[in-house]
């Protein structure tokens, strides 16, 4: 398989625009992406779309009025998965020689839905039956708690780092700083969490331009990012007894993408993760390796994950503060990681990044761990 | 690039089964593949599911209640082509060495919808007009009688050839022949097309697995059949005038795949494309160059597409007459030509079919071309 280099990123501050189509959300973040790279539409050769909501042919829709047309456009929906999942496909695009030069976009428009949570797949039986994904990571929230003494306060803390990292990102959908108590106090969700456990709803779109090495020298010779490690896979599911306090997916996820990209979790200098609810960034910390099982909160506490510590999670302000919409989250992470490791970003940059990582997952329909989840690593 | 096989096929008999879900319609389809290929569920190495209307996590929803789990599962939406766009990626992941036996499945249940055309994308003005498939075919068909004098009662032989075939086929959605007077009288749709010019709406599933050289000699050395090429090219859009008698993507990529395999228009002993509406047939015939411009009736007429011919089209029925339950409609192709290179067709068999070809083409949003186009030509 070949080197594999991201050249151009873009993306739209995500929010919410009922009156913008997916189209028109997702034209900007293309084109800020090609411009970044120096790459034409025309030099384009393969598209690739994450939406999981966006209907029918989303990247047609999308790359139309660009003229990226007459060129391979597939779409990839693997749920909150989706765009990094198709960054996955642009990857194997590249590393397989089949193509030099290839566009990874995620988007999505969640408004067009309403509020509350996402319209799920009512096929599943425990969906039906109330299965949402608060009552899903509330319960999980709920064993870990019970297990490790975790406390209400100390998992309101996950949300107070979000947006403190949030406020200061200008692509966050929101960027306000909340106190401890104020987490505390917003309104009920699924106990134990309350609104500001979870991530808002919203819309959004970011892309990124990859290319060859070949290709890389000819567009961004100094700026590229080397996408070292690109996964995908999905849930084990069983029927019998399975620990809600370990997220056996990301860890067995993790397992493989430290082992392609040849580094460890001690490499890692910054990481978006998919941090949905407040209990999963301190789940993926324990299943990533950056800390032994049950001690998450401590590592949030002694501020390493925090920005000026030395494994920054989530500089973006992560799902909780940046947002997630859905099929956008993914690429939006590849896009942060590699203006960080640009050192692009301002306010929020992480000093000295030169290894990052991104973490979505997505599904969790019938069972108590995820469905579909990507990762990558970045180097510079 | 390494070379693919196709070792093991699958499909349900196309319908209306508004009682199963999605993952009951394709669970039989994926273990006929397996059991086809004598791989188990524990050897298959990544998941590839094409779905355009499926919801969230396609793939994982049929994968799970049958063990296959814990690997790679992307779900591709093409519209139309979704089913062979998932063939694509499946065929990439093994040509590029990343895996070596991959399984693709196409699944779709349009009874959910209830009858009618397909609920399409609304975002497109067009579409929002009155733009939908029956009127865009209808619109080229007018042109190409009015160019080429081709009559209503010999555009209805199309549909009378897709009969007589799919009457002959097991998995059928309609298994019954009609005679030209019964198209032509059948109820009106979109001037010049009655019910009988228009693919039926229908539920279904289909699956192959695929091979790597190593793993196909492991488990099907006699039976394999190769996936010489494999291509998907989206629609080169304009607001300018365009011939709308002349399907410019589909010869664009019969271009690229005839290409990639290292054969021609004469070599093709069997071919299912997307007869979508009868005239889509006609004008196929001329792209794929399978007879000059303009003369495809005369092609149709002379037997040459029809059981016994010598470039036998269709014969499973295609769209019109097998169905066309979106998603599932290319990999059930590939599934029907394997079977006739493989020689088990039964009494829709195409004698000595050494090379074969499917089609399918999606979309078609905004302008009289299709969004996505997927070409796989296949040789025993």
């Amino acid at each position: 398989m070949r080197d594999v280099f991201v050249v151009g990123t873009g993306m739209i501050p995500f929010g919410k625009f009922p009156e913008r189509t997916l189209s028109d959300l997702a034209w900007p973040a293309v084109k800020q992406a090609l411009g970044d790279a120096g790459v034409s539409a025309k030099s384009v050769e393969a598209v690739f779309c994450g939406s999981a909501l966006g209907g029918m042919l989303s990247g047609q829709r999308i790359m139309k009025p660009l003229g990226l047309t007459g060129i391979p456009i597939i779409n990839v929906e693997n749920a909150c998965s989706s765009g990094s999942s198709a960054l996955r496909q642009g990857w194997l695009e590249i590393a397989s020689g089949s193509h030099d030069i290839v566009l990874v976009v995620g988007a999505e428009k969640l408004t067009k839905f309403g509020g509350g949570t996402l319209p799920l797949e009512t096929e599943d039986w425990e969906v039906r039956q109330g299965m949402v994904m608060p009552a899903v990571y509330a319960m999980r929230a709920q064993r870990y708690m019970h297990e490790y003494g975790l406390t209400r306060e100390q998992l309101a803390d996950v949300s107070v780092k979000a947006h403190d990292h949030g406020a200061l990102n200008p692509n966050a959908q929101i960027r306000k700083r909340v106190t401890r108590e104020e987490v505390l106090n917003s309104r009920p969700v699924a106990d134990p969490f309350t609104l500001w456990h979870c991530c808002p709803t919203g819309d959004g779109a970011a892309a990124v331009v990859l290319a060859s090495a070949e290709a890389m020298r000819r567009y961004k010779p100094d700026a590229a990012v080397r996408l070292a490690a690109s996964e995908v896979t999905s849930g084990i599911y069983t029927n019998g007894f399975r620990d809600m306090t370990w997220a056996e997916l990301t860890a067995r996820g993790a397992e493989l993408a430290y082992e392609m990209a040849g580094l460890g979790a001690e490499d890692i200098d910054v990481a978006e993760i998919h941090d949905a609810f407040t209990i999963a960034e301190l789940m993926y910390y324990e299943a990533f390796g950056f800390c032994e099982r049950g001690r998450a909160y401590e590592l949030l506490a002694s501020g390493a994950t925090s920005l000026g510590g030395n494994i920054v999670v989530n500089p973006s302000g992560g799902l909780l503060s940046r947002g997630h919409p859905v099929g956008a989250t993914g690429v939006a992470q590849a896009v942060e990681v590699v203006r960080q490791l640009r050192g692009e970003s301002g306010a929020h940059q992480v000093a000295n990044a030169r290894v990052g990582l991104t973490h979505a997952t997505g599904g969790g329909i019938s069972g108590f761990d995820h469905g579909a989840c990507s990762i990558h690593i970045f180097t510079r």
